[in-house]
């Protein structure tokens, strides 16, 4: 090679590795406004995922506090509905660094933070959810599980191109509630990619889900039993529900729908259905009539999760200095932020039927795989993903057992061939919301591969 | 008559008075060491209910804080075990109108005493609880439903000639746990005697039992349903208990024997079984090996309750100083007082299988009756009394709905055709401690005979 060619190239590594710095420059968050002094990096923008129709997502990646940002995993985290944001939920309220303070102008820094163990990636998926948007308009009612898992693959490795250091880094993903789609889905799309691909930049570990949506049949057979067993359904509706309803098919008959229908409307009451022992938030403070979870009970009456937080979110996030600091909403979307989009959630086009021959795939191909679940959640709860998942047929390897934590019984634990299974006890639908701690602990252990403590 | 026949009558009738109200006035408490300022009297002593044998059963009178006691009803509050004492629990944890202070040594008012509805009558049943005492120590082996039910009819025939007042008046009887039994039990000895007698001094009008054994069978089939939804134990446990236990036989099979211990010493973990989401008492704090809970499922390992809290009814009801203010002890039983009596328990000898057909009477019979149930408790759970309720086969009369207080739904109830079923949400075994509010609103109710605010 002559010396002009070596030359050449040379510049041109210059160059790239130049303009790759700029563009994740051009995405940092120097910081948010009212936000406190902080040990980490964060940086936030868009990846465009289809150029022709105009959809890109946006991401928040906030690097790991320890020391070494470098030496710790990549974990993304995706939040259900279908339609919620992940700076909503995951963010502001779960396992982000910051808590939005009730005049929604400051922040305070969350104790409990999954970025002390590695460095989450929040990204609001598919277009239409939060500050991920779409040109054609079209797209927000013919989403579905499939575009959101072939959108997030592309947003990865896109996201990788202007962020090459999380190349071949450990990487995980993470999620709740309707994400239970989501994360398996993106993980089997990441799996046949790599299996096709001569130089696999993603290097996916595995994932977690809490409080997943898993399989239709399962998951509403072993909801109603939580209703009964909780007190918030009569034994007429309990016995309507059990002998009337077929749950494998699409569309309920009458008899069911309406003993559903009169449990939501007669028997269900004002509780927080995503926190069932918890006060519920002032029923005048939030919109909570419409639905944010398909695919299980029809007609969710309750949006759930934590209105009074959520309103919170929607203030901040719609400041124009927060929207500037984080590069966001430059294109001017013609609607204003919200935590959920009731669009994308009342239009979802396809949606899997069960995860269960997923996740015997992925089960198949080694990912360490872990489910949880808060126990205290009635939308869906412990009892629809344990009768779920029992139709793995997986071998226990590591029986039943409580684990502790500050000597207290933090849930319980059973380790299958394959898969974990953990519950959070006392938490809701948002586990990291209501029992931080455990949540928290319930992460490390994952991300170490250890099985949860026995004292 | 002559003049001389009218006036020793009249000497008699004012001698009675006067010695009847020397009984009274000895029996009552100026104050409790520590206690603060009240505005009700309050009178505690003892009752001879068998002299051969010397079995006498201790009381305590919280009168109503009411302007006229007089005019409000009189409720007897009865604990279970069977073997705890109502001092230790009902009137020190639950209803009654003192907490006993961190120090052991004072006492703090409880807001939401039900003596501010009603005339309390708290007793020490039966004889070896607390400071009730029998001479014939074969007693405490001997124990049982029948002698517990017989000792009380004669207690409070007793207790109304030494307060002839409370003759005639509106009366209630309430309780929790094994007092499932003995609520229904004493109801119907009275109901019988008063059949039986033309001049029934005791005006019972109805019960109310919380958490309450009812049914050996159906409630140990809706406690493990109750365990498995509620993430207790594995699937493994749930279904070789469902496939070889048979509740209807007094012994179990070894095959359910060992499912059920292996729940108890490997998945159940040291949670409070009498209150699943609370954080539990320091295991060092207490004895917690001991069955409090007979006809339930076998062996029991918790004693429940608030071993923390116990321990300083257990400091307080030592001391010399409130012995001597409550006129208690003085026989010097050759023990220290506590909270429960294992030595009942253990040797308790007649049980009723079942409630029902008590219920079955009673209903019949028109009485007032509410059963209760607090729903996060896993010892007498909720689904082990609605499946239990459930076989009396009751004619709906109001629909479930939540109830509520202070805008939050407090639980949920359904009116039977004679019978009245609530659940406190989020409520342990021992409603008025955990929910107080919750249990002070549901008493109100009850007495008032009106049905659980539907807003």
């Amino acid at each position: 090679m002559s010396i002009l060619v070596i030359c050449l190239v040379f510049t041109s590594i210059i160059t790239n590795t130049l303009s790759l710095t700029q563009e994740q420059e051009n995405d940092r968050i120097t910081a948010l406004p009212g936000q406190p002094e902080v040990a980490f990096s964060q940086f936030s923008g868009y990846i465009t995922v289809h150029k022709k129709q105009g959809r890109a997502l946006f991401y928040w990646l906030v690097e790991a506090a320890a020391p070494n940002p470098l030496l710790k995993p990549l974990v993304l985290w995706l939040n259900g509905g279908p339609g919620c944001s992940s700076i909503a939920y995951g963010a502001s309220e779960e396992i982000g660094p910051f808590r939005i303070n009730k005049n929604a102008s400051s922040l305070s820094l969350n104790q409990y933070s999954w970025n002390k163990e590695a460095n989450i990636l929040f990204l609001e998926s598919p277009a239409g959810v939060g500050f991920s948007y779409t040109n054609t308009s079209s797209n927000l009612k013919d989403s579905g599980d499939k575009r959101t898992a072939s959108d997030a693959l592309k947003f990865l490795k896109r996201w990788m191109s202007r962020f090459p250091q999380y190349k071949y880094r450990e990487f995980y993903i993470s999620g709740e509630s309707y994400a239970g789609h989501y994360v398996p889905q993106l993980a089997q799309k990441i799996h046949n990619y790599n299996k096709n691909h001569h130089d696999p930049i993603i290097n996916l570990k595995g994932f977690i889900v809490g409080n997943a949506v898993t399989d239709n049949k399962y998951d509403n057979i072993g909801t109603v039993e939580y209703w009964w067993t909780h007190s918030i359904i009569s034994d007429t509706t309990y016995k309507t529900i059990k002998n009337s309803c077929n749950f494998t098919s699409p569309k309920y008959n009458e008899k069911c729908d309406n003993a559903i229908n009169y449990a939501w409307n007669h028997e269900f009451g004002e509780i927080d259905q995503y926190s069932i022992y918890t006060p519920s938030c002032n029923k005048s403070s939030g919109n909570v009539t419409l639905s944010r979870l398909k695919n299980t009970l029809v007609r969710r009456r309750v949006s759930g999760y934590d209105p009074c937080v959520e309103r919170r979110a929607e203030k901040y996030y719609n400041r124009p200095e927060v929207q500037h600091a984080m590069h966001a909403n430059y294109t001017r979307i013609p609607y204003k932020w919200t935590a959920c989009s009731d669009d994308l959630l009342e239009n979802w086009k396809d949606s899997q039927f069960s995860m269960l021959p997923t996740y015997k795939k992925l089960i198949a191909a080694g990912y360490r795989i872990w489910v949880f679940s808060g126990d205290t959640d009635s939308v869906v709860p412990v009892t629809a993903t344990r009768l779920s998942l029992s139709h793995l047929n997986l071998t226990v390897k590591t029986r039943w057992y409580p684990w502790y934590i500050n000597g207290q019984v933090g849930g319980w634990t059973e380790e299958y061939d394959g898969l974990t299974f953990a519950t959070v006890r006392g938490a809701g639908h948002e586990v990291p919301l209501f029992q931080p701690e455990r949540g928290y602990l319930l992460f490390e252990s994952f991300l170490a591969g250890k099985n949860l403590p026995r004292s």
